[in-house]
């Protein structure tokens, strides 16, 4: 007698997780590997070959896979094929994965973005669950959003919906990556914090150790994490008053660095949003582990298959 | 033997539409009246009057009324209440407009964000026919959203939800009414431009004076003109990535002012937004009139019936 169990996959810039996690949202089994081997492009064999090696560990403990999702760093379109905006891994980009990962392993997959995929499993298992509308903004090497509303993942007409990093909060503000100017990214992104922090310093800095000048009084690197939270304060603004989800979860390794001052970032967004909204839109700093990005990739495939009993 | 129809009402600052509208969206009636009389804070008791009186003509043109919608320019709580907010016609803080309707005229009705009614009732009769999501922007004395997504209107944890005239666009910029900065609604919204205008110009005109100035070619109009489509462009950019509806809808007095410039809209857009995003984001500007803002409320009414009956 096995029990169901989904594969969840998270593929990032460096290392990918997978994991087995229950209908229930318990992660049986995790393990982590790096997207790529000593040469280069060969992320879609690896990934393939991961979630073979984690599907094969099921029976054993007594589950059956009845369902694979990965979480991928890019906007994936309705086919399942990730877009040529996966900057983080550029050999994904038109990779039709859930296609390859249906046929290496003869479960249903599906694809979306890691974002999107995080918001998902944090509505169904996580800091989400029971609202009818959650935004998730993760905050590391990109930006990049999910919105789970009515129980469903909120996609947009090509999958670009929760695309909140690049929101202009500055219309003329900083040049982004992106092509565009002023965006939520050109400020919080931790590259972006590194390039701007060791422009203005005159030296190189990363993210990190920016936040530690910060902390420790410098003030050139205090007036760059200070313009992050101010840009980050906007950038919810556009999320509390523009949507006035039930909750706003913050997640990701800038995130993180920025949560000692969660107090400050309040105050400044309570001096932009609506009182009304703000006080119904419930605001969260989220802590990522490798169990909680192999939910995210698992949640879709629950999600899939449960769309799949209803149609 | 009668048919079915919806009592579709619209509350603005000046002058509040009634009509009846069809389950097929054909406007069989519609009557406009003053929102105020000579004396001041009785709108509530006019507007019983007015649906009332196009209520009345229901049954001798071989129609019953099956419900009420009214927009009004406020948010309004999942109870029916309206806010506080409602700051083009106050003495509407804090009244259960549909209780008051129901009461008075012994059918269910439903009122909501005017923004939301014209959302709803342009995806149910009109431009957004057929589309699985639609964000409809207001632009006039004040600045509104309306958002659609698989047949439901947004409304967020509070009612808040589309209110896109309040997304910071540049966060050091100017002064909102709404007590924060940079708000899109500060640069689009007619008594802005008109203040804005004047403050540079040195004498006051209004939006029109402006919008005929700079098309005169005066400088300083056309400059208050161009800041306003950039920060359009930033605003739409907002909803175009970070939402990525099927139906992009631009409705209102300064929308149809800015028509005219559409390519340049659409220039500065593409500019801005992801080429994918924004291939897939259909874009329209909508002219609204008396039988349009009836209809959408009466979209309201009839969404209710459907839900009703689905319950």
């Amino acid at each position: 007698m096995t029990a169901r169990a989904f594969l969840g996959m998270d593929v990032g810039g460096t290392t990918t997780a997978a994991g087995l996690v229950t209908a229930t949202g318990r992660v049986v089994i995790a393990r982590r590997r790096a997207t790529r081997g000593p040469g280069d492009g060969d992320a879609v064999p690896r990934i393939l070959a991961l979630a073979a090696e984690v599907a094969g560990l099921a029976r054993p403990r007594g589950y059956r896979v009845a369902g694979i999702g990965a979480g991928v760093p890019g906007i994936v379109d309705a086919t399942g094929v990730i877009g040529g905006e996966a900057h983080n891994v550029p050999e994904l980009g038109g990779v039709p994965l859930a296609r390859l990962l249906t046929r290496a392993l003869g479960v249903p997959a599906v694809v979306d973005n890691d974002v999107n995929a995080l918001a998902l499993g944090e509505w169904m298992w996580g800091a989400g669950r029971g609202a009818r509308s959650l935004v998730l903004l993760a905050l590391g090497t990109g930006v990049g959003g999910g919105i789970v509303l009515d129980g469903r993942l909120y996609r947009g007409a090509a999958g670009f919906g929760g695309e909140l990093g690049h929101v202009p909060v500055k219309l003329d503000g900083r040049a982004c990556v992106c092509g565009a100017r002023g965006c939520l990214k050109a400020y919080v992104a931790g590259p972006d914090l590194a390039a701007e922090g060791s422009r203005r310093l005159g030296r190189p800095v990363d993210a990190r150790e920016l936040f530690r000048l910060a902390a420790d009084g410098d003030a050139t690197a205090a007036a760059v994490v200070d313009e992050a939270l101010e840009a980050l304060a906007a950038g919810l603004t556009i999320i509390v008053n523009g949507l006035n989800p039930e909750r706003l979860l913050l997640a990701g390794g800038i995130a993180r660095a920025l949560a000692p001052r969660a107090a400050e970032l309040r105050a400044r967004l309570a001096r932009r949003a609506y009182a009304g909204a703000l006080a119904t839109t419930r605001l969260r700093f989220l802590r990522l582990d490798k169990r909680t990005t192999v939910r995210g990739g698992a949640a879709l495939a629950r999600h899939a298959a449960i769309r799949r009993t209803r149609a």
